[in-house]
């Protein structure tokens, strides 16, 4: 085995590790997901308190991942098609982070609801919504784990949908808020969480572009996706 | 000059010419998030568009940005703390963009109020919430030019301000929603705007852990400012 040859086995062994590690941390940061929005809707003080204390997990990996990241940078000193996937994983990494603080949000949301007792008049739109973003947070990630561009690109396009449901879901509470103005605080607790599960969205398709990026090689965050296909 | 001075002395060039670029970016996002305020408070719908348009710019020196710190990295295969720098760049970067995104984010909101020419019945605490934020956008790329950690704690120090003028904010329009049901959707529309200016704030303060990072060579993302001082 040559010098290059031994480098190149142990940054791909690195690689791996570190990947496994994001992972881990998409697996977490979706649990968390699911459970905040389990609280709101169930109205769970418990299990919200528990989403906010767990939020440190993630932030533990998000550090690890860093520290890993810079680690294999020094000292496997990367080819421009090596660093490309590094940063893609550190990229990946900030997303999830941010992710798990969008769930938080919604677990303060969740007691904001339990402390004020009043409920919005329909929880309509945001279990769908849910459901679909974390449909798209699962398959980013392994759109990320197979490097799976045409995955990428689908996940990508359903984010439409998602902000369809936002749009439903605000059209219909400020219709309950016109019609009792009592119900105004709790629809606006639960405006904010579905804004938060729309950024969740968002980032997916961060996660997605990311993908196309490293197998790709081109920065595809500012493009629109129907001018992307077919181009790359 | 032995070959190691060379390279050190390459890798400090590049590295100003990469820092003159995203501190070109900054100016470009304060002057964003200044004129979307403005469109907002005055419901200019010629200023909002061009907010719109004008994020494109910063996209492009994001994109420009990214590429320049990957071609350091492999050009110059940075030690630990050369590479802290550059890590340090690359995610102020990725912060600057997502505030010219709240900043698009405002210019739409007022577009919004525009086309419903429904205004809320106080722009009460944004204007101060914008000269806060701005202000402390400001300070951090300052304080990241100077690698100034003693002002990147004190920037942190100024977020409970903005946090505290989000929920006065947040309470006075709560407050006119219910006394005029019909006002709730230019209220809705002013929420989200100064969610955005909150979340920019935040922005800020990641920008001056950063600087804490590159300076002291430790990540403070995770840790409670006041656990932080002194311990450094």
């Amino acid at each position: 085995m040559s010098s290059g040859d031994h480098i190149s086995h142990k940054f791909d062994e690195e690689v791996n590790e570190v990947t496994t590690r994001v992972l881990q941390m998409g697996g977490l940061v979706y649990q968390q997901i699911e459970s905040a929005v389990t609280a709101l809707l169930t109205c769970d003080k418990a299990l919200a308190d528990k989403v906010i204390e767990g939020d440190v997990k993630i932030n533990t990996l998000d550090v690890q991942i860093d520290e890993m990241c810079n680690r294999i940078i020094v000292m496997r000193q990367p080819t421009a098609t090596d660093l490309r996937l590094i940063m893609a994983i550190i990229k990946i990494t900030n997303d999830l982070e941010r992710m798990g603080d969008e769930a938080k949000r919604i677990a303060r949301q969740a007691l904001d609801l339990v402390k004020r007792g009043a409920l919005p008049d329909s929880f309509d739109c945001m279990e769908q919504m849910a459901t679909r973003v974390k449909e798209m947070l699962d398959r980013s990630l392994d759109a990320f784990a197979r490097k799976d561009v045409d995955e990428a690109f689908l996940i990508i396009g359903l984010d439409g949908k998602v902000d369809k449901d936002y749009e439903n879901l605000t059209r219909q509470q400020i219709t309950y808020m016109m019609e009792d103005p009592r119900k105004i605080h709790a629809s606006i607790d639960l405006l904010w969480s579905a804004r938060a599960l729309e950024r969740i969205g968002d980032r997916s398709c961060n996660i997605c572009e990311y993908v196309i990026y490293l197998v790709k090689g081109k920065d595809v965050r500012h493009i629109d996706i129907k001018d992307l296909e077919g181009h790359l």
